[in-house]
């Protein structure tokens, strides 16, 4: 067997696949951030040349996977798997996305945990036999993500301080065994968390709880503690939902100084970028993993990483029939050999 | 390794997982159909006790994977993972389904071919030693739906005769090892197809190039002939779709005749039943599947399945964009032992 379940939730890749390549796309947001040259390719044409927001999505992941194949020398044709999702109604930035470039394909739907659920299933697969080679990609986009969740952008609505902005990029990860580079150690499957909050402006109140949850497991599986991490990185808390997964620990009487920030906080500067409580959604994890970070590992700069996204499983519909919003959160643990 | 890749698109388990229990919940007219006996719950309240449709979804989930539980035995703590997903936006029949059961967590979106793209990858996880034990599961509802891709109930819109009626349904199904029962031996994981088909009232014709394309690869990469199965089932191709796939197959010089069929054709009387072209969801093919055809295989009466699950990959965002409708479809080999 070439899984190691530890426990329910948390497994053990060995021998663990690797991460080969990592492309990542940005919007014009982005390109004014402090990550901006981290992307491989930020524009500040938010319609990517294309006639809608939502084929704009689409086109960011096309331009994600290229630049991900690019680095490797790769065509489509190598990859035997592809695991993705997005946030538009029935995922169709990834749906369309996939239709050029013939991938056989598995469609996730994780809300903003996309990226850490794909890279877990691209490991499973790479690890277990069943592909050669796996990618994970995701994306999103402000203005596709507004309109659908919230309102048409020309009408102008004030946003809450609680509210965060939705990252307009995408990030694809390739995945496979043999190769150098950065290593997915393991893995913690999340369970769906829900402690009642039903503020559809607060999501990383809402998704704190789900990532406090599976940090937890992860690190009580493996028998590490914080520091044991470079750093972990929840997906998109921002700053209301981190201040809560600190407090989550410090309670427990664990200090998670030093070690832990989200990419929601990282992607934008909150003194220059109005951004209320930070960046969210697929593609806030997905391209700080897949530039930021990953350039940190190629550089040694940072050895052992978990990456934990996190998703709030609501939708319109829920929130007008008064439920509560769900969250999730897998983890996903990425290490440089000798680690 | 436990998987073993044949091709780019296929993978033999070995050894192969098996299907331990089924759950099959659904509503008034799946009770009127004719394979209202192979259901473990029905009921002509189509709201499932609760205050609305969407509600309703996440309690037939609930049922379907307790009545699957019941039969084996088990409690929710026993099941490892489960892959999930439906048609309603941001899933959240499976979000809030999963909620209470806490079983850690994969959400999905393969439109109507979840049940399939579940059953593959719950195959994957057991078969490379990632769970003891997984669930497969997805539902749809009609009047939830409906109210999300067409017209409110109330407005009676005419349906048109390639239109198909979607199946009020869920099903749930447990993957494990070392048990006895029907055994999952391989699966090809579809890529996405699109021959141009831009009617949102004939997904059966918009699904159906997809469904060609996972048949003859699954065939061709084991070495086999249609008949080497004694059902090839499409999950929800309706009338329209399964006489273009008989055709493409007689294109071929390949006859399917005695051996194919398809799910959305199976569960309602066309005569007595108005459903114009057939039934479709992700129900369809999950009840069929979870029902009728898994107490033929416990009966010996069926011994080698090969099930299609075809999703369409539109949204009704793609369609007011003038996108053509692109379909997908995994094909799951099921067979009894000595088969």
């Amino acid at each position: 067997m070439a899984g190691k379940r530890i426990s329910r939730q948390t497994l053990l890749f060995d021998p663990p696949p690797v991460l080969e390549a990592a492309g990542a796309v940005g919007g014009k947001r982005e390109l004014e951030g402090p990550l901006r040259d981290s992307f491989d390719l930020v524009t500040s044409d938010t319609r990517f040349g294309q006639k809608s927001w939502e084929k704009a999505e689409t086109q960011m992941q096309q331009l994600a996977l290229q630049a991900a194949l690019d680095k490797a020398s790769l065509r489509p044709e190598n990859v035997d798997m592809a695991f993705g999702g997005d946030l538009l109604n029935q995922c169709i930035s990834t749906s369309f996305g996939m239709r050029d470039a013939g991938i056989p394909f598995f469609g996730l739907y994780g809300a903003c945990s996309t990226m850490a659920e794909g890279l877990t299933l691209a490991a499973m697969a790479v690890c277990g036999g069943f592909a050669g080679r796996a990618a994970a990609i995701t994306s999103s986009h402000f203005a596709s993500a507004e309109r659908q969740y919230r309102f048409p952008l020309v009408y102008g609505g004030q946003r809450t301080t609680t509210s965060q902005w939705t990252v307009t990029g995408s990030g694809c990860a390739l995945v496979t065994s043999g190769a150098p580079g950065p290593r997915i150690t393991a893995a913690t499957v999340g369970r769906v968390v829900d402690w009642g909050i039903r503020d559809a402006n607060n999501m990383g109140a809402a998704m704190a709880p789900a990532a406090y949850d599976t940090i937890v497991r992860h690190l009580e599986d493996r028998g590490m503690r914080p520091g044991d991490f470079d750093a972990i990185l929840t997906g998109d808390l921002g700053y209301v939902g981190r201040t809560i997964v600190e407090e989550l620990f410090r309670r427990d009487g664990m200090s998670l100084e030093g070690v832990y920030n989200d990419c929601g906080t990282m992607i934008y500067d909150r003194e220059r970028q109005d951004v209320q409580a930070g960046g969210s959604g697929c593609g806030c994890s997905a391209v700080v993993l897949c530039g930021h970070v990953y350039r940190q590992l190629l550089l040694g700069r940072c050895r052992r990483v978990l990456l934990c996204g996190s998703g709030a499983l609501l939708s319109t519909v829920s929130t007008q029939q008064g439920e509560s919003i769900p969250g999730i959160c897998h983890a996903v643990s990425i290490e440089l050999e000798g680690s």
